[in-house]
């Protein structure tokens, strides 16, 4: 959270700690071996979101080590599709979905999600929540796609889309340049877009909230 | 939005804007004779958490010149009880809210709203959507009286919360203390209440997300 001033985040990441028990294995085992999960107050965020949504199926661009799917399974009676490219990741997700008994509500599938969404468009199944956290470069294609299988009133949560206040301004390394581009281009694409009523939310690394409408 | 970096807080803001062409008129009169509005991110924010709680009966603490709260009614069919306790507010809330149509589903009432509060929980009504924005100094007593009327699954949005950052801990006034301490307490009040999913969310000036478990 480099764009929000440190003792306001710090302070923010210490009321919302132990907020989701069940997961602090998770969390712990995450942070000690450096895969990079939701921050605290997106994890409450996602789970009040998932709540109020009464998701029935929710597919999940990301799935690293099962935290924040986890985290939407153990808040609602949903089923949960998960993609995840990295293979080791999917592997620790695994082992962690069983463990908290959620394995049975979950499908777990191993790709690139731009490949594994071109599948998905070509099942009968609506979702009616995705939840974007995966490679930054690529969220207006997952957006693009996910509007496909978006059933009516279904929300699109995408995660990092400050991306450290870069996509706002603020000054990155070149080799950054792209993904900048591509994030400006994505928030520029859901903002203008009259099918969504959206926000641009300056919590964890900055997350958009898009609302289906009617 | 003095915890968020400049940079990135005039971006959203810019984002944010012309989201509610409707309410474009009171924006600029607020902002023109100094009354303070909730930013366009808070007012994304709102706009949603109405829409997806879907609340038929809402609660304003704080009306102000009445733009939360047309933004509340033009975005739902729900009724709206707003209190607030400046007379020049409230007779500018009447008119917007009279040009806008929206008088008929709105119950303004003038008052101290913890006076107001010991009142409304005497009738039979209850609110699926409380939404605070009014004196910092008073909020656990708006919220604790707003838990008496809050529907299952109701939902409390409080505003302001982090209080330029000051709640957190950042350098504040000598005056301000009271309010801070007292701010403090409510925000522990409220994440630490087990009969809520809660959120803090460094969003505006800072907000709570309460949702009453069922």
């Amino acid at each position: 959270m480099t764009y929000i001033n440190p003792i306001v985040s710090s302070y923010i990441d210490k009321k919302m700690s132990g907020y989701n028990p069940a997961l602090n294995n998770i969390e712990r085992m995450a942070i000690a071996s450096s895969v990079p999960i939701i921050s605290r107050d997106v994890a409450a965020f996602l789970k009040q979101q998932v709540i109020l949504s009464k998701a029935k199926n929710i597919l999940e661009i990301g799935t690293a080590v099962g935290y924040s799917g986890s985290l939407m399974l153990l808040n609602s009676e949903a089923k949960l599709t998960t993609i995840e490219l990295n293979e080791s990741n999917y592997q620790i997700a695994k082992e962690n979905f069983e463990q908290l008994g959620l394995n049975t509500r979950c499908r777990q599938i191993m790709g690139d999600a731009s490949e594994v969404l071109n599948v998905l468009i070509t099942e009968d199944t609506l979702y009616d929540l995705v939840f974007i956290d995966a490679a930054k470069g690529h969220y207006l294609d997952y957006f693009q796609k996910s509007e496909k299988i978006l059933s009516e009133n279904g929300i699109i949560i995408a995660d990092n889309v400050l991306f450290k206040g870069y996509t706002c301004g603020m000054p990155y390394q070149r080799r950054q340049k792209t993904i900048v581009k591509r994030m400006n281009q994505f928030i520029d694409y859901v903002l203008e877009n009259d099918n969504y009523i959206s926000s641009l939310l300056s919590i964890g690394d900055g997350v958009i909230l898009s609302i289906r409408k009617s």
